[in-house]
């Protein structure tokens, strides 16, 4: 089986223009197929609010209502998905931009209202269409993902970046063996805060129940590593967690620099 | 040789959403390749005011200044194509959308400094990738196309889309018998502007000349007509200028609804 990196790269890189373009002179000469899965960063909160839309939060997540809708399809969609996709190509790499919505390529349900809580336009993904996706990929493009999904009502919805990243990374391991990579800020899970080169190398299912009961790991890593080993169990390969500047090393020479989670 | 239908819609519909899904509706329904390029439309505008972006225009024309730019990659290239996109999905039509940077399809210089007038991030096209456009359409997608280009150094142009698809369709006559077809508000390029049923059925070279000398033809429309007469020069089998609801007519029925243009 083929080699295919997965790689969700998040807001703190997006945000950051030299982080961003040394980000992706790294993914451009990754040497194996891949995919890109961006995140949106602080860019829709600002362009919300130089138009005047209040954010609205409900237990200190963002619900998306119909206004907030328009402006991450743009922003995600558009402004930084083709900003992305510019440079890419100035560096050589063939890329093209997808949302969920481009060839019906990640389909979702807007998430029910639970509690009384209604997130608004917030898709849970039902589907990959592996089959699709990888028709862009054998053609020689690079796809470049937005976090938006798409309803069977033609509607856009707001999606999750790490969770499309997983389940992309999921669905594809028909047709790859799919190395996952989650690229942040960090040099991968940290077990002090404080210290930046605390890195925990390895991560199994058994660790990770001990480094949450230690209460090492906590808060928004939780979510994030729960993805991951869902994605294990589904069958992809691994999952990293490292720092944008070490990904060329990671993948193109195979150093363990980062966390890698097993199964 | 197969047929290939490339379709430019214009602002006036894009604004309006009732006749923007009836378009769409047409559009979906339309049994041979296609290819859908859209226009701007005034969301654009009224997103740069609510920001506080002051259009800049010279002669009558809008300076494209970096802010404008990045207005324009979210609204055309996020805003209003994937929401096309979206819509098209739920039509039954497999579309995916497309900005001239996506596998670098549309190749584009930044228009030069001419007799002191810098109409800033303006592409005018240098090339199009008609064998990677067709990737799309041999492999079952209906390319949505943005009016945005590529240059050399990675940054996106905004691009006339008039242009963008008189371009796209003498680039694709090289792979397919192409029909280009203007879809307006409009039945096609009147006699008498009073009177919208006054429709010029057929113009050729020899009386494009008399009409523009009788001002019969003016203004907005002859470098409309410019376009589409290039477009033949360089090997378009037809240009129809037509309103949006007579579309599948045209095409499904071949019914002469419309003006054509012909060599």
């Amino acid at each position: 089986m083929e080699e295919l990196v997965v790689i969700k790269v998040g807001g703190n890189i997006i945000d950051n223009e030299v982080a961003l373009q040394s980000f992706l002179k790294s993914f451009a000469a990754i040497n194996k197929h891949k995919i890109l899965i961006h995140g949106g960063g602080k860019i829709a909160t600002e362009i919300s609010k130089g138009l005047g839309i209040e954010a609205q939060m409900i237990d200190g997540r963002r619900v998306t209502d119909a206004e907030t809708l328009k402006i991450v399809t743009m922003v995600y969609g558009g402004l930084i998905n083709k900003n992305i996709v510019a440079s890419l190509q100035s560096k050589k790499c063939n890329a093209i931009g997808l949302t969920g919505a481009d060839g019906g390529i990640v389909l979702a349900n807007k998430r029910p209202i639970k509690n009384g809580i209604d997130y608004g336009y917030v898709g849970d993904i039902k589907e990959v269409k592996s089959t699709v996706l990888n028709t862009f990929i054998v053609a020689g493009f690079t796809p470049i993902i937005a976090p938006l999904s798409l309803d069977d009502n033609g509607s856009m919805l707001n999606t999750n970046a790490d969770t499309m990243a997983s389940e992309i990374a999921c669905a594809m391991s028909k047709h790859y063996k799919v190395n996952l990579v989650y690229c942040f800020e960090l040099k991968g899970v940290l077990r002090d805060f404080e210290d930046k080169n605390s890195v925990i190398e390895e991560i199994t299912p058994s660790t990770y129940q001990q480094l949450k009961e230690e209460g090492i790991i906590s808060k928004g890593m939780i979510p994030k590593l729960d993805n991951a080993f869902a994605a294990i169990n589904k069958g992809v390969h691994s999952v990293i967690i490292a720092h944008a500047d070490n990904l060329l090393s990671i993948i193109n020479e195979q150093k363990s620099l980062g966390t890698v989670l097993k199964a």
